[in-house]
């Protein structure tokens, strides 16, 4: 079997439906990622930090990723966070992405140990690499310091790329630093490395730049607009476009991002039950749910077709 | 079923030990957690940050505390880490731990995601207690905000101690921060919260202000000198015995810790295996080790019988 095709464009870390007992919702997820293709999405890095995946076990996880593919949900369309702190967690969940095909992995570094060497986070991603040991392995590496603390350094891709070409694919930078993603862009761009904006804020920028597009939470809600400055990046009123997009950004930034994005999906495809996260995240009160959607309204937002979709599960 | 007795004293948070191909090796680890409780502690905080635990998936912390239980080693002498980033995690360690018999388990806040409410910190523990619903639980918070980045603050343990009296039965303070030991203590030490400092450099003023002990790193090698502070802490010598143990931390200390414990254990039981770290962490060089180790021995520091222990294996 040969390696799915590269994804570019607008990614959704798909965020995830509970129930109120905080069990995963299967049917709510699959109608969500379904949504998400069809509105404007090119792929789903499902299991990402705004998927609250590390509040998932491994067991949950693929458990869910699972449900997707069996629904009909493409799996070249699929690029799974699959970095655990574990090594051992890391190799059982990639390789089983690998095997049902996915397009990619996101990859977190282990996280719980702080001011680890380069030395030692090369080891990490090499052996998850070896020992996953499918030529089919895509591997996109997940920088976000700010939540991580721990970094993805040009020396490590470097290092990655040099002893893994093409296996190594991309990154996403939520470092939230314009400079940084830049730089990646400047060092490996070139060389068929995919760099993705861990915001759409940065989106047109990355792509004047030789990126791919973006990895973004707001692709949750917003991913139509957000493909018109994906799809639109060399038109005349791309500034214009992107200047929107960041605007709707900047009202949903206002709150905690995870809650936030289940509050509207919730208000817009009238399930109350989307607003719920797990412990340690807390959901909007219902105030806070009221004014953001409100605000939203105000600039003309919304998610077209989202509840007809869930009214007709 | 009644609850084991609350544990006191000395606790390492034991190294696990790992082959060439990073694999656990439950038969080092039962033969080093022996000679740990032969040798001055009371308690054994596997899976600690020492332990490497975050570097295990949940299978693997189930199957070597099952490992010890089956070899002998008293299940009212552990206390497991069991707190985890998923709250599905945190409820299947800490249910196993408590079914084994376990005096108590260690907990971490979820530490990925960060800046955290108290409130939504509150139903984690709340959760995890919740769903072990065992009234032997007893939970021991575990507040290391350097690595987990996420605290446990007083309020919180406030809180806690409030709905959950009894089970939540204390804390390990490794803050790094006496003002911070001190004012557990000053808050909550009386009503039977048991305060455990996170260092043996902080073991004599905890016990002068109403701690239990500690569970401390380099309870993994000087076990027999620390239990000296905690029996004799009243004793006309403790302020010299506190020198001489800190004085051994701090040799150890010039290194990164986990390594320089396994180093430290690979030369006085003479088993180099012992050296291997899992990713993302880097064993010692053989120059350091050897300087290490070295530089304990013209202190006088030895691990007595454990290559005796080792040979016999």
């Amino acid at each position: 079997m040969t390696a799915p095709k590269r994804i570019s464009g607008v990614l959704a870390p798909v965020v995830t439906p509970f129930r109120r007992d905080l069990s995963p919702d299967p049917g709510r997820y699959v109608r969500h990622c379904k949504w998400l293709l069809a509105n404007g999405c090119q792929g789903l890095a499902v299991f990402g930090t705004n998927s609250e995946a590390n509040s998932l076990s491994a067991e949950e996880r693929m458990l869910l990723l699972e449900a997707l593919v069996q629904e009909g949900v493409p799996a070249e369309r699929l690029m799974p966070g699959t970095g655990c702190c574990a090594l051992t967690d890391s190799v059982r969940l990639t390789a089983h992405a690998v095997a049902l095909g996915c397009a990619g992995v996101l990859m977190l570094p282990p996280f719980y140990y702080k001011g680890v060497s380069d030395e030692g986070l090369y080891r990490n991603f090499a052996e998850v690499i070896e020992r996953v040991g499918d030529a089919r392995l895509r591997v996109y590496l997940y920088h976000i310091p700010p939540v991580s603390q721990v970094p993805i350094t040009l020396a490590l891709i470097e290092r990655l790329l040099k002893r893994f070409p093409g296996t190594v694919a991309g990154v996403k930078d939520s470092s939230g630093d314009w400079n940084n993603t830049k730089a990646m862009l400047d060092a490996f761009a070139k060389s068929g490395f995919d760099v993705f904006a861990g915001s759409e804020v940065f989106l047109l920028e990355n792509m004047r730049n030789g990126g791919k597009g973006c990895i973004t939470a707001t692709g949750n809600i917003n991913p139509g607009a957000i493909n018109e400055v994906f799809k639109g990046w060399q038109r005349a009123n791309a500034d214009h476009m992107q200047k929107d997009i960041t605007a709707t950004r900047n009202v949903v930034q206002k709150y905690p991002m995870m809650a936030a994005l289940k509050a509207i999906i919730a208000h817009f495809a009238q399930e109350p039950e989307w607003a719920t996260v797990r412990p340690p995240l807390v959901e909007l009160t219902p105030a806070q749910s009221k004014a953001l959607t409100a605000e939203l309204k105000t600039r003309g937002f919304d998610m077209p077709g989202l509840a007809e979709v869930s009214a007709t599960a």
